[in-house]
């Protein structure tokens, strides 16, 4: 099932995507969002599947999208996870994930600008599979990694290269307002390859494909990236992991190709969809 | 004023630390938890303030904490923020702070168990004041930092060092469950000087001081921290900015002091109390 949040006469909506179309999904056994579905398990995924006939659709490009989970109990991301990433930013390849973190004030919806900081030139892009877990845990193995994963969607962790790299802590250049765009649709994990392994993702600014890769290469499996953090943490359900980026970010190209307002950044996913957003200056 | 959050028959109650008593403050004008005082501002500090003639009294002794803020929107870590503790870690006295996140997963109350986990023995203590913000914003200057300041708290940064070193990212080390004890009490911002600056603050592990500094020690002051932290992201009523530990951690000690099992470990800042939690191996 392919599910979304989004904006209908000033209330945010569940519903399910199908083809161009949008149903909003109501009814006494239906949670008001995607998070309460994520938590309700098995049987709400049900209940939202019988709800479907007798929703009302609406043409996809109609809506606004919303965050799929407004703020996500954790928001993980993993640096240096692709081969040819790691070497175009002069690091070797990594034996333990790079795991950073975003506070939920930076995240924005599909659709909504991206902002280019006033202290900055450096806005780059980075287009990247993002793992929705679905049953929480601590301790979960590789073998059952993948019965705590409710789906997967798009993020482009938007990164401002100066501050990311004031200090070794690459936290101020990976939560300006306005840079982490998410969603705008989960797709549940029983619709792709197990750990949403073998899927095509691109990045397209004004239309130009500047990264082509296949998730793959990823050096840390879905499996694996949800074995370690559980080792130091416990998963909960909603908590979405960013998985990293392939080559051919802006940084590392010569001259770098930050994006500026004006620019329209697409990142995509073979099988889960595009996340879409334009650049603006901060104002 | 001291505020806490503390657990009563079963139930979270908000209360007002008066010496060795703590006085459940209620009322139609007054929030049911600490994050609603800080978000309803001036006006329902004072009336929290004339509900306490009101309110019933308990020993402190005889409640059991709870976290000031269950899920605080934000929780924004300072590492090498003392030059001492900057020098004993190998590190340049910094020109830049470093930035690190804790995910709420990690965070525990005073007297809850600080777990050591059985993946590592490198457990260490970090005495931490953290500052609370009250009111929100972006862009605040040094000059207007203040005025964000709900008040204050305690925190012990407890590290998994081992984990802290797997990358250059400290993340995994910073976020184990059980190493993020916060609170008991915050004091609001008119009862310490400002920035809360020239308090002693020390870490005692069973009785023994191992680490013993001021705040006016730290490199990045609050006003510093709040201006810096601004420049790239929103900050929000109830977010919790730790400032930062001096020196005399245990990975700097030879032999190293790590914490282990039956250790009972204080952090105390002057003025605002002590942050006492007993250490446990995980089960």
């Amino acid at each position: 099932m392919r599910l979304m949040m989004f904006e209908d006469g000033g209330a945010v909506k569940l519903g399910v995507v199908e083809n161009d179309e949008v149903i909003t999904v109501s009814g006494d056994s239906i949670p008001a969002d995607l998070l309460g579905v994520i938590e309700g398990g098995q049987s709400v995924l049900v209940a939202v599947q019988g709800a479907i006939a007798g929703g009302t659709r609406k043409k996809l490009a109609d809506v606004k999208p919303a965050l799929p989970i407004a703020r996500p109990p954790k928001m993980i991301c993993i640096g240096l996870n692709y081969a040819l990433h790691a070497k175009e930013g002069g690091h070797d390849i990594p034996t333990y994930p790079s795991v950073f973190l975003r506070m939920t004030s930076s995240l924005i919806a599909a659709g909504a600008n991206v902002i280019r900081p006033n202290v900055s030139e450096q806005l780059d892009y980075e287009c990247e599979l993002a793992i929705v877990i679905g049953k929480g845990g601590r301790h979960i193995s590789e073998a059952d990694a993948l019965d705590h994963v409710f789906g997967y969607t798009l993020f482009n962790d938007v990164s401002v290269r100066d501050f990311q790299r004031k200090t070794a802590q690459w936290t101020p250049g990976k939560n300006f307002d306005g840079t982490g765009p998410l969603g705008p649709v989960v797709v549940t994990a029983d619709e792709l390859a197990p750990g949403a392994s073998g899927l095509r993702i691109t990045t397209r600014v004004n239309g130009n494909t500047m990264q082509d890769s296949n998730t793959s290469d990823m050096i840390f499996s879905t499996q694996r990236i949800v074995a370690v953090l559980s080792e130091f943490m416990t998963l909960e359900p909603g908590d979405i992991i960013a998985t990293g980026t392939p080559s051919g970010v802006a940084h590392a190209r010569k001259p770098p190709a930050w994006m500026k307002a004006g620019d329209v950044v697409e990142v995509e996913v073979e099988g889960i969809g595009v996340l879409r957003n334009p650049v603006v200056d901060e104002v």
